[in-house]
């Protein structure tokens, strides 16, 4: 099969590498705006071929949209317009709405299916691509119905030789539940950034004394605003619903250490404890 | 060098398992108040005798209490004194004021070290001790002119035979710096997983969609209360005073989505980005 990737970046290269060592993808067209991503690329194999947009949707079986959000809304529709009913287009974005909403009268409508993979790192560019990335992870396909039965099986056979697990969801449904499980913890884990950043003028300390914890808590605040503003924007009615109950989540924490109820305190931490619970059935 | 470890818990196991793979321990006695602990230890290999507080440290060189912070507050008098002027006690503990202050006055205060390794994980028991766990660490020692030569040297010994490096400071500003660096991100993490909690009643979703990334924002909210209301209590003013200053930063994130400011949204991510330069130094 002849895949596209537009944006051969950590989410598109990661695919392209699976996908040809699986033998799924036998030639890779690499469509970028960074020149030198596209030369990267092409170095480390995750290409075969960089190309411009048209050349290399004509020619490929399967186009892969793994660029921020508000890109991948505004392409989605001039692809959709080149191509035939034997191509598909799939796009690998963490908001949902938004992108089947800018296709949904689109004749071609039925030749896209709307994918997002949950893996993800605080890197980005064709460098920070792993082959094994998405293996053992779920991807969720929102909105199938949409979609021709031959498009989705191409982009369920994909999932498989990523070695994911596959749900299905509505795409609103898709974006409620990803401001709980994705969008969140990269606000929490920014502001915990800018909070250890405004109230600890000693860098070397931070440098120093940064313990395991902390490093993984604010890890997720290395992640580039390119991709994560069209996100926020984009799903901005479900995160705020979040963020305000975070807040307000917070403020029990300090209420109960002001008042010195350390029951509460206890109360609230045994309650955060479940997550384990739910994260490792 | 006899060695009592009180807490045969994930940093007191992981000491013991790692001194005397070095050889630096040739004996090691276990106190607990929980007896399948002890057990455990024994049969772990982390231990080579189960003991009586008083047996134990009479027969030690070292003694090192890795308990929660309240209760180290509370037996450290009492140890101290029982010990010589051959004998060295130190403790592992989040929080250091309040332990230095418990025995400011006491005639034995010079064979008292304290001391804090940057390292601790989400899981607790002698089952969670791995020997490796310390080895590239920071740790530190507070208020280091309180202590006699001979005991600071033998507190330094053990670090580097736990391959750690030492910093120095006074026990008030390690309080400071660890409510930046490591309390915070316990308090943040608890109250996302009760967000989380709170908002997605679907706990299959949780589960299945939970990627990489709220794994590790919200892996801390794993960690006991046993450990952390203590902490907290002992850090109340500090850890606070960071969190006023988080639910602020919080807030801009909140406001800048209402607003549809998203250059200052942008803004705001631009500036927790510099966290990379400073953790990757």
């Amino acid at each position: 099969m002849k895949i596209t990737i537009i944006g051969v970046g950590l989410i598109g290269g990661s695919m392209a590498l699976k996908l040809k060592a699986k033998g799924f993808a036998s030639y890779v067209f690499g469509v970028d705006q960074n020149e030198n991503h596209l030369l990267e690329a092409k170095e480390r194999g995750i290409i075969d071929e960089a190309s411009t947009l048209e050349n290399a949707v004509s020619h490929s079986d399967l186009v892969i949209i793994a660029i921020p959000v508000d890109a991948s809304r505004k392409i989605l529709p001039g692809i959709l317009d080149l191509v035939t009913e034997n191509q598909t287009v799939m796009d690998a974005g963490s908001t949902k709405s938004g992108i089947v909403n800018a296709v949904k009268n689109h004749p071609n409508r039925n030749r896209f299916v709307a994918f997002h993979p949950m893996w993800g790192t605080e890197n980005s560019g064709p460098k920070s691509a792993v082959s094994e990335s998405f293996a053992g992870r779920a991807a969720v396909i929102c909105d199938r119905e949409q979609s021709s039965e031959d498009a989705l099986k191409t982009v369920e056979n994909t999932a498989e030789n990523l070695d994911m697990h596959l749900i299905y969801m509505n795409a609103d449904d898709h974006d409620v539940h990803a401001a709980y499980i994705s969008h969140i913890s990269h606000i929490t884990s920014y502001a915990l950034a800018n909070t250890v950043l405004e109230k600890e003028r000693e860098e070397d300390t931070i440098f120093q004394l940064a313990s395991t914890g902390f490093s993984s808590t604010v890890r997720l605040a290395k992640s580039h605003p390119e991709m994560w503003v069209p996100i926020f924007k984009q799903n901005k009615e479900n995160v705020l619903d979040v963020l305000n109950e975070h807040i307000s989540q917070l403020r029990k924490f300090k209420s109960a250490l002001e008042k010195e109820n350390y029951e509460l305190l206890e109360e609230l931490i045994r309650n955060a404890n479940k997550i384990r619970g739910i994260l490792e059935k």
